[in-house]
């Protein structure tokens, strides 16, 4: 199998990696020329042999429109698309609904894993057709974790549903990590009673019910920095924890610690909060107790 | 009716005054002699006609405890403790039950209205026996708003009923803080659109459903410093906060926005937060995300 | 001064009453016979002189949408409309835009006061040019509450602000709402210590930090149903308020409390939940606890 | 090594086999006669060798308070106890201070595993002198999970520091099942999209971000039960839990995924919520919104 893949940034070109030795034949496109195999996308699909597979690995929303949209142009009917960026689900219906204008077919795959995943296997959450899906599937053999195929795979439904639980998943993972972090402050803010915080980590890693793949993470980070002085307690957040929690609002389900987790992250980063501003002088107006007078 | 009062801080003060204002004749203690009108609470007790009145407004904890054990030990049988300091329910049990022994009643005050009591009223709740109650009730008509006394004033339970009434008003506080604060940020945060924060919350003061007192604090919290400025975004919490959780924990009752007010605080009083250091530590080693290096 | 309103439901019929009792001539146009002054609204624009002032208050989205979309073809430059229903405040920059290329402009205003707007007036906050804002002024001090106009009206920024404006309004009130039934349900649960918890509400109206007119709402609530025993815990939940936690996610500000009251309101519409099932469920699986079954 | 377990109920029993599969000799006392070795805990004393060590099962609180009194007057002084319920750490304090009198080491131990622990190995996490851990550590091996002694088995530091280790490990833990469920509801609530949730669920056991124990109990849930149908949303809660709230808010930090925990599993319990009663009154006073009537 030759596939073609466009975006060789660091997901894009560990998963090239991977496919390769994995037994797929790739040609990789990235409009970066110190990376890229191929001069341009039009090329790419002249090196793929027909009916062609195209995967597009590069920055969901305009970026990735902008990719469907000139390959809308440039692939035959039967070709296959499989996009594997952080796109939105919604987005998939309009990328498949374009293609499908020209017979071109459409994978949404959703992709786990990290910098890990070269190692490790990628997670795949994937939606389409059944067909279509068991044509990827070398593909996504080569891409997925060593083991059962069921165990780091799954066809979730149709076009959207590959995002749309990569999206869930996201968002679990977001208040995974909020639960170990509450868990570590708590730890940390004992350290009269607490004399190797952690240890107390590392302990966890065998026999508990904690135990976990982002726990053995957080061992890896203390070790390298016990008490993480180095690192400062401010935390990006990504389009997926937002649509999960959009979803949420769309479908009537109640997710307090996945916001919870959000919140968070948006007041890591803020110098002052202007809600605890607003707070302080209220609490200043009626009960006359002092607060901070800002710099 | 002449009673006594122990602790004249501002709050005990301005009490003294507001029930002087109202006919009764006030004796106030206080261990600092620049306020005291009497040179010790044994001295206090003798100036009061039996039996005795006495209202305690002193810090809740070890230093109410230690009024009332003094008291305990000064007070006659048919004599009437109020305790109207900041005190946890539960503290009452122990104070009722140790006056009891001596034939001294009790009843416990909450009072609200900070620095604005003295000119408004200050709204009471008390819990005691029903005819106790009524016994003190020239000093609560004296303390509480003009107007009907069922909307300034409330007999709320057995002892201890009176403090757990004004822990959960506390604790309905903070979170009406908070809503109106989330609320001040999201107006704040689209300064691109609305041109007169102040000017919204001044107009909400008629005919919303959102006006309140809190509100028209907000309205003057603003109208002296527009954008906050000069504040900084630290809040302190005082013990009914926590108690209201501790209760709602102990009753089975779901806190959702009194516990995220107080957790909010507990925020803007870390200059880093721990837990957030190890959401980016993380991070960082799954995604290989950048994090931003402490100084 | 002489304008048009389009929709006499409940809000808009009531509206008009209050603009006619302040001196406003008002035409109203409804889809039903019944309630409508003229058949048609190519007729309701004939009937106003020009240039003319009309006032939409139509369900939002589709209906809202369609209104504007039939007065673009009916009015002429140098008319108005008002747009005042609970729309999304992105909806009025496709409105204000569609109905520019005829030279009509566009006001938003968000309104508040549910039923009791008819007695007390209506809280206004309005978005769009100032002239404009300052033609209708007539209107808005019609329909506003007594007292000072500042006070109940605002005129908070461009086209857009005035809906933005109220979301915030609604997100604040579905956060105070769940403040004050958390405080119901810890007092309602301690009857062993409360003997009158409609009595304590009651008591609040004056001198505490809590007063407001939620708090008289529910006062008479209480005062109809003291133990709330004829009504269920089944919230509903409109558009402003889950728009408020979408602003707040585009826009990266923590609304713990308001996203907390709308969860609320989801699970209180849930038979079951299916997230506490899969809790439940894993209790099971790891602790061997006994779980209910489904019947 | 010759020790004596007091509490032989399912996780007493099974420690015991697990001991004893690892070479250490137990004798094991119970007030079951059906599950006891011996008749009285004075018989099981005198069956140990001296200088002794007896492990105490038995619930957490009075119970716990009961066999700790009753060893106090029957050990010597250089026994050992090794109390490794779900106590709470505050109670280690008291425990061990009461032994101390008569020269009784003490080492409290959190253990977490559950039912799994009898075949997999407990986390253990343990707090006590160093010297009197060592001297215990034949037992703690006996009963870790096998592979390195760190990752499976901490000296947390000082006598309550085990216990409160497993504290924060518990309340962790009921974050990370909550954080599942909102994502195994927002799945089944799209299962216009998603054609297999348990599918989604197996597959993420490998290679993804959310791989963890927990993942796996909630994929053998949804093989024997894949809509959770014949389970009732309805979840208990323990000590441990709500102490984590307590130490969070006694030493000031922010937990906001654990207490949102706890509150869904309250909620989860309820026949009608009160405060959801009272926002559903409210809503109807303002607005005029439909009530449902209880029955």
């Amino acid at each position: 199998m030759h596939i073609g893949i466009i975006g060789l940034g660091r997901m894009g070109a560990n998963m090239r990696t991977r496919m390769r030795a994995g037994g797929i034949e790739v040609t990789g496109y990235d409009r970066n020329p110190d990376l890229t195999d191929v001069a341009s996308v039009a090329e790419l699909i002249q090196a793929l042999p027909a009916p062609r597979i195209v995967w597009i690995m590069v920055p969901a929303g305009e970026v990735t429109d902008s990719v469907v949209g000139e390959l809308s142009g440039l692939l035959a009917a039967g070709d296959l698309v499989i996009e594997g960026g952080n796109s939105r689900f919604t987005d998939d219906f309009r990328h498949a609904a374009l293609l499908e204008k020209t017979g071109v077919y459409y994978i949404d795959a959703g992709v786990s894993g990290g910098i890990w995943g070269l190692k490790n296997g990628y997670g795949l959450m994937v939606g389409g057709a059944a067909d279509q899906v068991e044509r990827a599937m070398p593909v996504f053999d080569a891409l997925r974790p060593e083991g059962a195929r069921e165990e780091g795979f799954v066809h979730a439904g149709a076009v959207g549903a590959g995002h749309y639980a990569k999206m869930v998943h996201n968002g679990i993972e977001y208040a995974l990590m909020q639960a170990y972090a509450e868990g570590y402050e708590l730890l940390e803010k004992r350290d009269d009673l607490m004399t190797d915080v952690p240890a107390v980590f590392t302990a966890w890693q065998r026999g508990t019910v904690v135990r976990s793949w982002m726990l053995e993470l957080l061992v890896s980070a203390l070790k390298e920095d016990p008490d993480l002085s180095d690192i400062e307690g401010y935390v990006e957040d990504s389009g997926e924890g937002r649509w999960t929690i959009e979803e949420a609002i769309a479908n009537g389900v109640p997710v307090p610690t996945i916001s919870a987790s959000i919140f968070a992250r948006f007041v890591s980063r803020q110098d002052d909060s202007p809600a605890m501003k607003a707070v302080a002088a209220l609490r200043h107006q009626f009960g006359g107790h002092a607060v901070k007078k800002a710099d």
